[in-house]
């Protein structure tokens, strides 16, 4: 099953177009974890454990796991998540972009050796440096269009020959969709006028779109500038508000009150359409 | 000791505007390595020992180290850099880039775990994904400008006011490194007049120049395009036509021979000038 056909398959059955990212960091874990073998991957199966029915996908960003020396623990949460729970896709936040030859050595740690079924990629360097990730035909490539930060506007949005560059990435990427198939890309919640413009370029693509919850992305907002017309087409990804949203031994309940909350809050706009 | 005083340092002593990318790949490893420990750290060893008195620094790639699971080769590799020849800075090229929040752990890994003396960042996300890497005064930011590679045309050379996005990216990292003074810029080898004019934006700043040797760059071009006024300036990267440069057990001095070939290539270009 591909990417794309786990994740509406995973998004239909649990009515949801939440993504739950996978974010841990270890100052932040709750103290009851303190002294488990594995507190990262521990914190991360119950927080997928509580929330599995709620989501359309999960979203760890591997810089967490860098930082932390914890790598070992992302391999086994994902692959806790395939072996419990199967047709929930795994994304992995990593922004990776390099020249061919070294793209292709980040499309095998992702894809070959730790198996999530996406990737995010970083467009700066062209379509030789996203390739290596697109040649994996089953895996899903997101690939930056506009950023949910501040600092998004400092290049992203000069104007090409009228239009934003990343509206000429847009573009870009629709082409690249035609021919390979699995291409999705990132928009930010944090801007719906650009979400919008988007939208209008790419009808039928996937958006992932970061910035609702502690980014302070405006949630109905989002969700109108961004649906397509079958009120389907993002992942609306909230990391922080919802793996925090409890800070002792009820984490995974919080985690699980919150993540309900923001599913049906979006959904509720999705009905209101 | 800062980043550019090490690289100045050992650009003097050495006399080299040359950095030996360490790439290494499980598969392209001399035979002899097969069965020793490590052998990817004691392939890494054997070069820089046979390098050390020729080069500016060395950059290894994570990805290579990513992809091979040697992380730890990786860590070991920069311990014995500083170790044996302390002065000699050590470059991560990580292209790394995300949100400010998330940048601070790539950082964090880069820096602080790794203990790498500069590292390689994307610009698309804009200046607060690249903050967290110039907050550490001491390293060095090395930030992509206009890569080497064929893609790379695809967006950095779109115009905005006639001027393409790599040079509005070169004027705005000069901006940069005037408040932060540890700036450092990407500029490919393969495009002298990219490198020109990058030049012309940029007269007194460090350029890491990718793409001579197997990429193809004309060598005295770049050089004649890219050195400043003091006939410095650029750190010119070579990896794999130097570490592979023999395949067998003589691998290191073959690698030696490259080394100084290349060396000696530049400065005779430099002396010309």
């Amino acid at each position: 099953m591909t990417f794309l056909d786990r994740l509406s398959k995973t998004s239909h059955k649990n009515n949801s177009l939440l993504c739950v990212g996978l974010d841990p960091d270890l100052e932040k874990l709750p103290k009851s974890l303190k002294n488990v073998a594995d507190p990262i991957y521990e914190f991360n199966r119950q927080i997928i454990d509580a929330t599995h029915d709620l989501v359309c996908s999960y979203k760890p960003n591997i810089a967490f796991y860098e930082s932390s020396k914890s790598l070992e623990s992302l391999q086994k949460t994902v692959k806790y998540i395939h072996e419990s729970y199967p047709d929930t896709p795994v994304i992995c936040d990593a922004k990776r972009g390099d020249i061919a030859s070294t793209s292709m050595h980040y499309a095998q740690t992702l894809f070959d050796q730790f198996d999530f079924d996406a990737a995010t990629v970083n467009p700066y360097l062209g379509f030789d440096s996203i390739e290596p990730f697109l040649n994996y035909k089953d895996k899903g490539t997101i690939i930056l269009c506009r950023t949910s930060n501040s600092g998004a506007a400092d290049f992203q949005d000069l104007l090409v020959n009228n239009e934003p560059i990343f509206v000429k990435v847009a573009r870009s990427i629709t082409q690249w969709d035609k021919q390979y198939g699995n291409c999705l890309m990132v928009v930010g919640a944090t801007w719906p006028d650009q979400l919008r413009q988007v939208r209008q370029i790419a009808p039928h693509m996937d958006f992932l779109v970061p910035g609702v919850g502690s980014q302070g992305g405006d949630l109905e907002a989002t969700v109108k500038a961004g649906v397509r017309t079958d009120k389907a087409g993002l992942i609306i990804n909230a990391s922080r508000s919802i793996i925090y949203a409890g800070t002792n031994e009820d984490f995974a309940s919080k985690a699980r009150e919150e993540a309900q909350k923001l599913r049906d809050q979006i959904n509720n706009v999705r009905s209101s359409l």
